[in-house]
């Protein structure tokens, strides 16, 4: 067979000569790894299933005809009903499951039929974009210190704004930094937002995972509220990231759009698992899962942190998710360490990556990854851990770390 | 709540006015109804379930923690390896699975990923599109015909393709024509593509239902596979139009850049359900499954059509698929009827399907909606109806069509 395409046929710019992404570099880094098996804080996939409760039901569902069909483009009523319900305690009132409710496929989806609905000439990865930072606290090397240090330069966010600015997007509980956004800096963003008549895309799929008080934007203000999105996700709230299921919360003025863009996306999403995530909302509360969640998870946190404090690394304690960075200054990367050319090009980040994976056998994920080129520096002496997994897992891997000692600066 | 929008944030184009489509226009007909309830054979979603060793393997997936956690996004390995087996003596040979074969959430998302990858200035609904359609038998009023006798003017598709054309859709077994493309057609069709150098993207997503010899353009030979995407889906092969499992094959020069726009669009799909259809594909031919689909299906048609020779309306008889396009013609629609507006002002058609609902309780599609404007009259006379329902829905609608007789012209 011809290996050929003829030269008309190149593939659009936004799919061709992409660098290769971190979850690839890792992986195959993993692969590589004389320490086999590596153990995995990588992605942010759980290493546990969801809750019997929430597994039944899906089960459940899958026997009735309805639930294995089509569901309507816009979700199943069960679900926009008892997420209203879910939500109402957190957002001061029901939102209408018609028409301030709509289900996509995974929180991805939901954010990229948001972008499609509101931006005229979006191209992916995504028209013109600019990027505000988030900055650790200075002596971020030097101390562990709380997630609510990573800030936003508010004057930088107002310069990056201009006439033809249409959406602003936020995520908290963030992911990296675990940063739980305050009352105070979200009144900020939302106040800057309605001067400028800016929607607001509120990603807050970890708003189940919250170890400080957890403000919704949203809530703020009729006036912010009117101009905000917010993004929720079944796979981060039921420990099922493989089931597919998010949804978006809007005001009817922006879900109708967005329904509309998830229509020519992916026309509906998966039935049974929709089913399924009903009865994860409907019975969550009683059976005390959301209480469970943030204890497991903190106690996750708790457990995975004291080997920081044992080998003398800084880290960020996060006030919500379950991600953890670690200020990775103090490690000596030894002169001559073979990197292959593909990690050697990239920032320090992906350089402790790879040589975590093959000296002790963990593999955790470089974060510069989530920031532009010109502000990599900000974030490259940090790996992000995800503790999403089982205690013996964690053990596993507090024990390999402990092989870092000797490359460590007293 | 301020209930407007900032002029600055008026939705894309590519959402905003859109006409009601064909399925909101249907089914608040059938809400509205006297008759109640609708006998309904829009959709083609099916009437039962799918086969129990299917489901049995979805349960067992949702045991399994990694079943629930995201998929690799190009899919799951082992999905992957059962559909290129599954293929392989359709094909002539064995897809490579890591290579040749992508995973998508639904033949929906997998087709959006191919325009994605491939046409730089797609917009949704789509760049620019130039529609060639298929046109029915002359005297297609006056008698039965088969699908097969719905043609391609293979000079207007010539002069349809300019040096910019980057991209051929075609359909077979057909929606909702129920035509499956003979070889010749298909030949005609690949040595137009490798001559202008246009991307093939076949969406065969009924190819375990034809009742003729069934080709795929793919086969014909390497020019043409060197430029074909040929696209299935597990809803329609498994009965579960709900699951949102589809994929996508051809040389790996082709599928790269679809899985990069997958990766962009829904990250990756449904993880326990894409498990349960590889033991779908595994387990189909043993179980006998695809000879009883074709069986079972082809008996659900000759069971529904024997109403239209009772009544003396003619139809196309399907070499493929699920649907029956029947030719109304001689169904006199009184001339005071009183149709709503946003009935009245559509092809005769919409005005037959909302006729049906409201006189003899059954729900069909008017196939208009899958025609330009300017191309609505060659199928204004049909509608379309789907039979993948269970038999006492058959015999019901078919009782209930017997109150057409009034109104057929002798």
């Amino acid at each position: 067979m011809a290996a050929q395409l003829p030269a008309k046929l190149k593939p659009a710019a936004r799919v061709a000569g992409q660098r290769q992404d971190v979850w690839s570099v890792v992986n195959e880094a993993a692969a590589a790894s004389p320490v086999q098996p590596i153990v995995n804080m990588g992605q942010g996939f759980f290493g546990y299933n969801p809750p019997g409760f929430i597994i039944d039901a899906a089960k459940s569902a899958l026997d009735r005809v309805d639930c294995n069909q089509y569901s309507p483009t816009k979700g199943r009523p069960r679900l926009k009903k008892a997420i209203s319900e879910a939500y109402a305690q957190h957002w001061g009132r029901k939102l209408d499951p018609d028409t301030e409710i709509t289900i996509t496929t995974g929180a991805n989806e939901g954010m990229l039929s948001a972008f499609m609905a509101y931006i005229s000439n979006i191209e992916m990865p995504g028209g013109t974009i600019v990027y505000v930072p988030l900055s650790p606290p200075k002596d971020g090397a030097s101390r562990t210190s709380s997630s609510a240090e990573w800030a936003v330069d508010f004057d930088q966010l107002e310069k990056a704004i201009n006439p033809k600015t249409k959406m602003i997007v936020i995520n908290t509980p963030h992911n990296p930094v675990g940063k739980v956004f305050s009352k105070d800096e979200l009144q900020h963003i939302g106040d800057i937002c309605v001067k400028n008549e800016i929607i607001i895309l509120s990603d807050e799929v970890y708003d189940r995972l919250y170890y400080v008080p957890f403000t919704r934007i949203a809530t703020l203000s009729p006036e912010i509220e009117n101009l905000t999105l917010t993004v929720g996700s079944a796979g981060k709230n039921f420990y099922a990231t493989g089931w597919r299921v998010g949804w978006l919360m809007g005001p009817p003025h922006l879900i109708q759009y967005v329904s509309a863009a998830h229509t020519r996306i992916c026309y509906s999403s998966v039935s049974p698992l929709q089913e399924a995530c009903a009865v994860g909302f409907e019975q969550a509360e009683s059976q005390g899962f959301w209480e469970e969640s943030v204890r497991d998870m903190k106690g996750k946190i708790t457990r995975f942190n004291a080997i920081w404090d044992e080998l003398g690394l800084p880290y960020t304690d996060p006030e919500g998710g379950y991600f953890v960075m670690v200020n990775m200054a103090k490690v000596k990367l030894p002169a001559d360490y073979p990197f292959p050319p593909h990690v050697a090009s990239r920032p320090r980040d992906f350089k402790l990556a790879w040589f975590l994976i093959h000296e002790v056998g963990v593999a955790a994920i470089p974060p510069t990854e989530f920031y532009t080129d010109s502000n990599a520096w900000i974030a490259e002496d940090y790996m992000r851990f995800a503790v999403c997994k089982e205690d013996e897992v964690l053990e596993t891997a507090k024990e390999r770390l402990r092989g870092l000692k000797k490359y460590i600066e007293a």
